[in-house]
């Protein structure tokens, strides 16, 4: 039968390249309450999944983090009313999120919001069939892939009706898959936490980066957690989290036009509640989804088009946080820093040169810059109170630079704070994905 | 004798890559009262030409704009200082420009600084010879190359005591070739221009541009004319200039530490003098001066690293010339559509991301996008008042892409201000020349 094929797909991690597999999980502790799948509804032409649903057994407490791009793609516009709604009433009323791949919705006029609104409906059955009662405007939807194009809708709600959702980490393992588009491998994380003796897990998927064949993909993750947490609080952990994190990763610099990052916490964990700022629980609470949600952007990273290094960017010395990771922005996002890294080049002349125009005041004679090999061995000092350390050790530096994880840190001598950025090098096979694709 | 081995080299245009050889000008109309020379005087280790002079016979009014990078390199410290004073006492002091190539002087501490005053006082004795005055600060001084390395200033100025100049375009030449680094083929321009019947002469040598071997290069521009204008002016019409010409051009957005054009203005054309803004000689002056520098650093852009298209980004309709300048430059930076340019895909997706993260307020739907072949023949209209025009007719994108010369207009549609941006592709061979030059 067809909608069993549709079921039915690969989830091991040896169909995906070797030198991703140590990044695949094989088994995960999930979130309590909610479910997960993913099938190929025939979006793609490849056959490949590109349909996934998360679904919660009880409301949650759903925000987000949408792209700033002014052309945002209609399930942009859908989901930030939705959540905005949400804040207006004080309600929990989000229950699914349903991803398509294949096709981004963006660029799609009048009809493309139709369609988001025909694709949340579908979720809203999906839910209705779960419970046996009767939901309305509580699935966000996300898409990602191709833009100018319009959505099957009717594909994605025969998909919908059709998923098999389950708890278990094969399940996960589907909708993780379902959401790739020019990904390598699937990016999915699930972590337990420990808040003054109370559990509560977090689940993430997400998706890369860079834009892609054959128009442009874009940024999408879901962090689903049993935590308990109030609308205002999981703002303001998301925000943090955020900056952190999605708004922490440079693959091309490129901001696209369906970036969405979400968090659902359904309080399913009934001894973790988050209810004040001032609290151990949210100080634990929003930590714990800063590291996670680090951890998981850096899974885009890994997969950045054509990457063959990770990049961390540390810029500490700074008066404040913005003005950290301005400086660790221009380094991160300089084409001639990220060359030289596919290189396994020292090249410490350019990094400075983008300290130096990152338009924070300096006091140049004041910087420091080193670089750290990801084995934890010693760093190589580059440049010392503003004068760089001449000649090279380029045995040292080579044997550093060798390294699949290199880190960079930039002291600036003038305050407290401190920032990271992660980024990737800029490689031959970047070109090739980005200018070569229609051959 | 080795001396006059070091005057000597070959400045026919046969040598430099046979598809640049349309931009190598075979003649010229020089300025009054300059001259120029080049020669090879031991800083590059492969015997090419390294050391330009340029000399008024005499003093300028001079002005100049520089890099904003903070970690400045000792010669536009030097310049900067030098101008200042000049413009302070209101005196035309500017008698000569000294560039080297092959050392940029640039994190090279108070040693640095001390050198650039070497390098200038070599000028001046230059000056005094040619003279037989007495030469005080009369000369700037230009550095292109590796950074982190001090220079010879001992072979600086034995080249300087040494070197022949002349006002013929063959002399022009050698100081231009004198100035590459990377570049592929010397940046020289010459120009006769008529204002209300005066006639006045430009002459300009550039280098480009990227960051290069082993750890930057730099944007050097010098602009000689033998107009006369006053000091106020001079620095008014640069800055307008400039801001349409080397600040509207993009190879890959790295800002240099040694970044420095400048325009000398010796009034040897004595019919032509700029004395008010509300002249029409100065607004022939300015936009003169703007219309040659565009030119000259076009030549920037089309020995971009690894280019093989020259792209101008036009913005029109925007409510300021700085809105529709943010609009174009984030177009003209994105490696995405850079990509897109070397692979001759239509991505008009791209480009149109890219308008709408420029950080402008946008009405969507409005904005307009076609792409122009650099024949003259029809545009292709891609989006119009906000939609896509699909389906792309990919055979006519595939003949406007193919051609070297290409536009990008953007309509934004809402107001009468316009600003240009002037790029190349990011090719495979970017990368190649910024991973890979050690090996």
């Amino acid at each position: 039968m067809l909608a069993s094929g549709w079921r039915r797909f690969n989830t091991e991690a040896g169909q995906f390249p070797s030198n991703k597999q140590r990044f695949i999980p094989g088994s995960g502790t999930y979130p309590q309450g909610f479910t997960a799948g993913g099938l190929h509804c025939g979006i793609k032409k490849n056959g490949k999944p590109d349909l996934a649903v998360l679904l919660s057994d009880r409301p949650t407490t759903a925000s987000a983090v949408f792209t700033t791009n002014q052309f945002c793609a209609a399930p942009v516009q859908f989901d930030r009313h939705m959540i905005n709604q949400a804040r207006e009433r004080d309600v929990r009323v989000v229950r699914a999120v349903v991803t398509n791949s294949g096709c981004a919705n963006a660029v799609t006029g009048k009809r493309g919001l139709e369609d988001t609104q025909s694709m949340s409906e579908a979720g809203d059955r999906l839910v209705s069939r779960a419970d046996g009662s009767l939901a309305v405007s509580s699935t966000l939807v996300m898409s990602t892939g191709v833009i100018g194009q319009s959505l099957p809708v009717d594909k994605i709600a025969r998909g919908v009706d059709e998923i098999v959702l389950g708890p278990d980490h094969d399940m996960w393992m589907r909708a993780a898959i379902a959401h790739m588009t020019t990904d390598t491998f699937p990016k999915l994380l699930s972590r337990e936490f420990n808040a003054n003796g109370a559990l509560f897990r977090m689940a993430g998927i997400t998706k890369g980066a860079g834009m892609i064949h054959p128009n442009m993909a874009t940024l999408l993750g879901t962090v689903c957690t049993d935590a308990c947490i109030t609308q205002p609080l999981l703002d303001k952990a998301l925000a943090f989290a955020v900056a952190r994190s999605f708004n922490a990763i440079s693959v091309d610099g490129d901001m696209s036009t369906n970036d969405t990052i979400a968090v659902l916490a359904n309080g399913a964990a009934s001894h973790m509640a988050v209810t004040s700022e001032d609290s151990s629980e949210y100080r634990a609470f929003r930590d714990s989804l800063t590291e996670f949600m680090a951890e998981l952007a850096g899974l885009v990273v890994r997969d950045g088009e054509g990457a063959t290094k990770f990049i961390t960017i540390e810029v500490a010395g700074a008066q404040s946080f913005a003005d950290a990771k301005q400086v660790a922005s221009t380094i991160a996002t300089s084409s001639l820093v990220k060359t030289a890294f596919y290189g396994q080049d020292a090249n410490w002349g350019r990094i400075l040169c983008a300290v130096g125009y990152a338009g924070i005041p300096l006091d140049t004679a004041k910087v420091n810059m080193a670089i750290y090999p990801g084995d934890g061995s010693d760093p190589l000092h580059l440049v010392q109170a503003g004068e760089p350390q001449l000649p090279v050790d380029e045995v040292r530096a080579s044997e550093i630079l060798k390294q699949e994880d290199v880190m960079v840190r930039v002291e600036l001598g003038l305050g407290e704070e401190s920032a990271r950025m992660y980024t990737c090098d800029l490689s031959h096979d970047y070109v090739s994905i980005n200018a070569d694709y229609r051959s």
